[in-house]
């Protein structure tokens, strides 16, 4: 399906999008990443090394699609996964979130929809939009509530993809991610989510940390088939539904995570602390997808249970880790430590 | 309950703010109006005549919340009524209903909850967000799904309000109006809805026209019984509920409601035509709502029936149109005449 195509992918050089990036490029696509690393948002050039003779790399934020229009003229298709995940951030450093993940947003889809109007778009969402579920599993219907600043500007721009569809200027589509887990997370940039940290502690051979009883459940969802749900959501031919849950292939409590992880790492162990200030307003309790409608309407399925995923993943750390954890910077920090630079650099640019 | 209370209302020069400063004013209340008209919003410090020297005004953007942080302090209640309600100007100028309605209510609830944890704010937000029914009437748990920017930013700053209160930072509650009319309404403002619009044709001697067949169902209240849902809210002693649909005491046809105006203003006739192109897209077929959880919780309900409200309406504006209709502009225009002017100061002053 992608051979020949043109695939512009923002923030393609961070964990979801790199993968992305690198499956497209093998698939014969031609490939233009769209990614200014900005600090804290994950974005990593080692992360697309295997394709790097393959793919362009435009060092540019998606606010300024102005600059790149070029690219966008000449692509079939978008996977705009561009944005920061933090939710702690996000309640630190509210403006930046929504510049990140809103404002930019606003900006890019109002450049596509004049330069190459019509296109498809995947963008990222998150099941973070539902915030603590009324009822399990989560289907696209449940109510939405989230409970930090993140959520809300991710859940705007995830609107603004749906509303602009509607009135037929870009052809969109929003995927809600639950918890993604495997090969180029970044290890460095903290508050990237629980997996994130447990692969970093793991990588570095120390245990594991739960907050709370850890019976709260996650179905965690292996990169690749994440990368699949997006490449099929990209070559749907006339989609009857534009909001797609992409859940994991298995329910399991926080212990259970816990544990599989660490019989794969061998000989560290797990312990359990009271949750952190910054972390218990956050929480949301138990969640799991239900992800009926995409396996209907798109055919897709995760393949990869969470023992084997996490096997992987590791695997790739134990080789690749000095490419994603400062040596200086070994302990995890929920700071963004050139906030500020950020905040200030983005003031200028802003609405 | 408001003798003797400090209250700060955001947009207090507009519509329904006013009405409502107005109202708080005369039943002892000291009262701050934070607004600074900007161009389109509907401002106008005329409409607070009946109280001027019994308000405090302060011309400032909410965004800039810090520089009036000692109104902040000493409020007791906060009614949030600040922003843009165009849903045209939004499709015309994305980024200035960004800025207007979500960033600058990010940038005054962060002031607030540092300055006054937990204030009781009631915000202004709108039918709007559920875009298109999927069915009548709508309750509040119907799903949001905004036709326009305007929708996405008023949700996202809805948002705010109940995220922040379920963190017990303040103590939010949010109003979906359905379409309000009543006195000191913008007449010069174009795009504030088609109520304003009637009534501004009919101020002018001039017949009504009506989008499409006429048969769409509106649910028109009149502002003192908006006014009245904004007091009860802010003196509600322990909220059950955060969201509160506020509709009107009959569910009429754009038909009717044109019938029952024309006959009050004696001697204009209806006439019929297509949708403008510009509206088209907006349009979001019949509404009407279920207002029972307000009238359950809050004890509301609306007094004044259409026909009352808008001979009231008109008698306003046949006394006072010289201060609501610029002589040189009587050629209604849905353009911000000074638009660019206002984004580029607002660009500036941003995220």
């Amino acid at each position: 399906m992608y051979t020949g195509k043109r695939a512009l992918v923002t923030g393609g050089l961070g964990f979801v999008g790199s993968n992305l990036a690198i499956r497209l490029a093998r698939l014969g696509a031609g490939v233009t990443i769209v990614d200014p690393c900005i600090k804290g948002c994950g974005g990593n050039p080692y992360n697309v090394r295997p394709v790097r003779d393959r793919v362009s790399i435009v060092s540019l934020d998606i606010a300024d699609a102005e600059q790149f229009a070029g690219a966008i003229a000449e692509s079939d298709v978008i996977f705009n996964l561009a944005g920061e995940v933090s939710h702690v951030h996000s309640m630190q450093y509210p403006e930046r979130d929504l510049q990140l993940n809103t404002v930019s947003h606003l900006r890019f889809l109002e450049t596509v929809k004049r330069i190459k109007p019509g296109i498809r778009v995947i963008y990222a969402s998150t099941r973070q939009v539902y915030g603590a579920p009324d009822y399990l599993p989560v289907d696209e219907s449940h109510p939405v509530h989230p409970v930090d600043f993140n959520g809300i500007h991710k859940y705007a721009a995830a609107m603004y993809h749906l509303m602009l569809s509607e009135r037929g200027e870009i052809d969109g589509i929003a995927l809600r991610l639950t918890n993604v887990y495997g090969p180029r997370v970044a290890l460095s940039a903290p508050c990237q989510g629980f997996l994130s940290h447990f692969v970093r502690r793991l990588t570095l051979g120390q245990g594991l940390e739960i907050y709370g009883d850890g019976e709260q459940l996650r179905d965690p969802v292996y990169v690749d088939d994440v990368v699949e749900a997006f490449l099929l959501a990209g070559s749907l031919r006339e989609p009857q539904s534009r909001v797609f849950n992409v859940g994991g292939p298995e329910v399991l409590s926080l212990n259970r995570i816990a544990g599989i992880a660490c019989r794969l790492a061998a000989g560290v162990e797990v312990c359990h602390r009271p949750f952190p200030e910054s972390q218990r307003t956050i929480d949301i309790g138990s969640y799991a997808s239900d992800s009926s409608r995409i396996r209907r309407e798109l055919g897709w399925q995760p393949k990869v249970r969470f023992e084997e995923g996490m096997a992987r993943t590791l695997e790739y750390y134990r080789a690749e880790w000095p490419h994603y954890l400062d040596p200086d910077d070994l302990e995890p920090r929920c700071q963004l430590p050139e906030h500020r630079g950020v905040v200030r650099r983005l003031r200028y640019a802003a609405v």
